[in-house]
Parts: structure tokens; sequence; C-alpha cells
């Protein structure tokens, strides 16, 4: 290798470096309907339906802490993950390919723990785990989970697809995963500092937060609702790494910029609790605060008094601008922030 | 956890582990045609196709070696193990969900080395990249491959379906990779003894092996053959375990058992060289040398000839038998192996 041309990842980061490898695209194929750049790929299959699959890896060390997720948990949260991109394209996922890479050191009890998570999930989304790959790892747990999913062709929803004056939904509440881990962390460190074996963390106030963190599942609820009541948002996706991004991705995709009404975004009361006593500031757990798992959605006003009657889990926080690029939060005081998205 | 409990992985082995962990279904669905147990799963599509999916992953350090394993040729290489599966059911890929997770002191280069090497193998299997998850990883490189595929769903081939008195084929030749792999880790460890920076490796009677263990291709090649000759074996997989493991699961999955004929089976010249060097068994090496990515497949004897006229490059090692798990080995001199499948 010619070393004057190395760059390390950390000097440009992981959104420049995927950009970079979106240029690597194989051969176009006519079956492929939307390929890179939406929360999974949709195919077509000639029939009346189409499918979509995505794919996740979480590492050991970056993407789980085995010192505090219990593995079932950990289990059911990868499949949370790859089925909630799924629904984000209003399709229902009904199969999983799971492949793990574990090290030999590691009990057969473990990895039994981290599939029974991984069945009850596929329980709870009615999928099959219908094959994958099972292997030894050098040090670390890897695990890679790909979900497939359908639905009816004119029903898939893409992030692209809203227009000027589409008000923007958002399910749930925000930044509570986050604020879980903020705990867990915490109590780790406690943990090491004290370095004593019988230390008990102190969870008992933070149930909620933990579970978000630990052990969170995907709106199947909300794309159910949508097939039952014939309700085809303008545009969707999931919310995976904050408010900041799924509000940027559904925006750009449409060439439009947002408004948001800061006040108008769910946050619970413990997450809120959480962030206080970190001295932190809540709303950026909302805004840039992964794993949430929530939808966000567009839709005509028009629209917004039919859903209202039928389900009372969702925030209006804003609405889509001509403003191209632009997000502005109105932060339901003096100030108003413009982001460059 | 209950420590009395506590039973390594290495104690059962990974197929044991693997048979533990096919109890875990999920949620039966109508969808899944064929799910654990073949080369990938099947799955209906409501049209006149089937569609197949197949996933992998590989982990730097027991998968592959950064030290001789060029990153375009392992790009290459993880295509080639994932539709290598698709091909295996005689269907035909159409695109690939990839998934890294790079260490933070990993290049920007080096990332898109390894890209090259799968766009290139996408180029030639046909096959978009259609999607992926790039991330971190706290200190080794792990790459996970989904491929999808799809097939007319009347040409579909399993594991199952031969009968007694099928011939057994074989596509290629056996044990190269095995053998390009045992040259590589010799040309290693004496790099590594001499400590000399400026060793080159003596690798230039070897580039067939070689090429076979870092740069493989599926065979592509056959499943079109297969299919502008409307050719349908009783049943197919790849051998990428090598011969007695990929004869075992046909054999089993048809409930019958295989009488082998060990001089038939195919061994290059320089694999039977290599072994010669190793001072080992050159027919270990085809019996159980891993990813010679060639297809295995079952006829009637009177579809035999046909074959022959439209292609060279198989050989027909034995046939199905109806002894129920035994493979039976005639060595071509005194000695007959019987082994429990």
């Amino acid at each position: 290798m010619n070393n004057s041309t190395f760059q390390p990842i950390h000097e440009i980061g992981f959104s420049e470096l995927i950009k970079k490898l979106g240029a690597y695209k194989g051969t176009p194929r006519k079956e492929i309907l939307e390929g890179i750049g939406d929360d999974a790929v949709i195919f077509s299959s000639e029939s009346e339906y189409s499918f979509s699959a995505s794919t996740e890896i979480f590492m050991e060390g970056v993407h789980f802490d085995l010192t505090y997720h219990p593995l079932n948990h950990l289990g059911y949260k990868v499949v949370t993950a790859a089925v909630s991109d799924i629904y984000a394209m209003n399709t229902k996922p009904f199969q999983l390919l799971v492949s793990i890479a574990v090290p030999n050191m590691h009990s057969v009890e473990m990895v039994e723990k981290l599939y029974e998570g991984i069945d009850m999930a596929c329980k709870d989304y009615e999928i099959q785990i219908t094959g994958g790959d099972t292997t030894a790892s050098h040090q670390l747990l890897a695990i890679s989970v790909t979900a497939i999913g359908k639905g009816n062709k004119n029903q898939v929803i893409y992030r692209k697809g809203s227009t000027e004056g589409d008000l923007i939904c958002v399910t749930g509440d925000f930044g509570a995963a986050m604020a879980g881990l903020r705990i867990l962390m915490r109590e780790k460190n406690e943990w090491r500092e004290k370095g004593d074996l019988h230390f008990r963390p102190d969870l008992e106030n933070y149930e909620y937060v933990i579970k978000r963190q630990l052990f969170p599942a995907a709106r199947k609820d909300v794309i159910r609702l949508f097939e039952e009541n014939n309700i085809i948002p303008s545009s969707l996706t999931d919310v995976t790494q904050g408010v900041v991004s799924a509000v940027s991705n559904l925006a750009n995709a449409s060439s439009l910029g947002a408004d948001i009404f800061l006040p108008a975004i769910p946050i619970s009361l413990e997450t809120r609790k959480v962030a206080d006593e970190m001295q932190e500031d809540v709303d950026k757990y909302a805004f840039y605060g992964g794993e949430d798992f929530e939808l966000m959605f567009t839709l005509p006003e028009s629209k917004i008094k039919e859903l209202e009657v039928l389900f009372d889990d969702f925030a209006v926080i804003g609405k889509m601008t001509d403003k191209k690029n632009i997000l502005k939060i109105d932060t339901g005081g003096e100030e108003t922030i413009h982001i460059e998205i």
C-alpha cells in the first residue's frame, strides 16, 4: 500500500465513508425498485407484492456491552433494529437470517440465551428464522441480521414523496434510549471504580429508559394501523439516529426543507429527569440520541384529524417547507435555530 | 448466570451448537418454502418465481488473514461465498447486501479496496449492491453479506430429491483452496521466523492453488448451462466444506447413503504437489478441505451422456445407495472405508 494515500477513517468519519462506498453498485438490475439510500431495499416480485430487505451488524464493544446487556434482551434488540427498517417502508417483515460469530470461550448457554431473545422477537413480529451462519470469532461477539419483508406494491412508502405543507408526525417519544444508555454507563463506571463484586446498580427509578435502551420494540402496531385504516403517509422513515437525522432524511429525499416546533417533540418525564441529573440538554437526547425505533411520517394537514380519531400515540412536530436543505427549529422561546441539512 | 450450567462451545463444537440453535424458529410463515437446512432459504413470491437468500459472516483472524489476503480479493471472495449458496439452489443471485464493521484505524483506501473486489464480483455475477451497514469495530474487521436470488419456481433444486442409483457428479476439482492455504501459512510462518522486512514469499509455483484460496469463483457457468439445456438435477449443493460433507448433506437430505470411488474425485496436479511437499494426504484436502465453491449434483444415469456432450468440467464420483446414513468409499485399492454420516 502507498502510505502517502493513507487516510484514516476517523479523519473523514463514517458518513463520508458511506457516501464514498455508495459509488460501488455492481450490476444494475431491473428487479431493484429502490436500492441504497432508503431504510431498506425494495425489490419487485412480479406479483402484486414488493419485497423489502435490510441488514445490520452489531459488534461487541461498539454496539453493545455484555456487562449490562442481558443476552436475551440483546437478541430482541437486534431483531427490532432490523425489522424497524422494514416497517419504515410500510412493509411487514416475514423472515430473518441471523449470523453470529462467537468466541470459543463463550458458553452454549450464552448463545442460547441470545437466541431466546431473537426467537421471542420473531414471535412478536411474526417472522420465521430461516437461516444464517454460526461461526467462531477471535475475540468479540458479532451479530448480523437481515430482515426480509413484503407489502402490497402500491402501498410501499419511501423517504421521498412528501410535498410542501405536509405535516411531520412522529410516534412515541424520543431520547429515552439515550437516557437509558447514560444511566447504564454511569452505573458501570461506579461499579468499576468501587471494584465491589457485590455492587448492585441503582436502576430502580429508570425502568422506562433502560427498557428503551436494552429491550426496544419496533412499531409494528403503527404499520398495522395504517393498513387497517388505509392510511398512506406521503413519506416514512424510522428514527434510529435522532429526530434531526430523520427529518433531514425525509426533507432531503423530497428536495424540501422542514420547520420543527421544538416543544412539540414528545419526550418522557423520565428522560427529562435523567438529562437533569446528568446536567445535559434533553433536547440533544431527542435530536441526536439513537435507537428510539420510532416512526416519522408526513401527511397532508387534511388527513391528521382522521388519524387523531384512530390513534393517540403520535404528535405533529412540524411541517415540510420549500426551503430546500434548511431545517428551521422554533424553540418556542426567542431563539430560532437554522441547520443546514 | 448459573456457573454450574456453563458449557464452553468448544466442548460441543459448532455443528452441535448449530443443531441446538435450529430449535429457534420464530413464527412459521407460509411464504417460506424451505428454511434452515439447505444451502439457502427459498421463499415464494406469489408469481412464477421463487426467491432464495443466504447470509455469511467473515471475521478477521478466523476467516481471513490480512497479512496475505489482498483486500480486493477478499471482497471478491465474500461475494463468491454468498452467491455460491444461491447457485446451489439452481437460482441466480440479483442483489447483495453488505455490512462491514471496520476499526477506526483502518484507512479509507483499505475499505475502498475491499469494495473494489465486492463490486468486481457483483459485476461478474450480475448482481446489484443494494444496501448494507457500514459501522465501526473495536479491533477486527468483520464482513457480513446477504445474497438474494431468484429462479423459476419449478426449477429450484434442493439438497433433497435424489433417488437410489442416481449418479453423484461434481464440477471442477477439489482440495485446491486448502492447498493454497497451506502454502500461504507456510510462507507466513517463514516470514515471521526470519523477521525480515524484505522477505518475499515463494509463491511462484503455486499460482493455481493460491488463486483458489484467495480469489475463488462460484459456478455461475454451470447454472447457466443447466438452464440453457433444460437440465434439472435431482439434487444439488455447493461444496464448501469438502466432498464428504457435501455427499453427506445430499444423501441425508434424501434418506439415502452414497458410494464414492476415490480415484474419480478430481484433484489438480498442483494440489497433489502441495500435499506431497507438506507430507500430507491429498485425499484429506479433497474430503475435508473447505472453500472449493464447486457444485455437487445428482442425475439419473441415463442423463449423464447428455451432459457429457455439453460440458467437460465435471466428473461422476459415485452413486446414491439405499444404505441410509452410510458413506462407502472405494479407495481403488484393497481398502474400503465406511463412514457413518
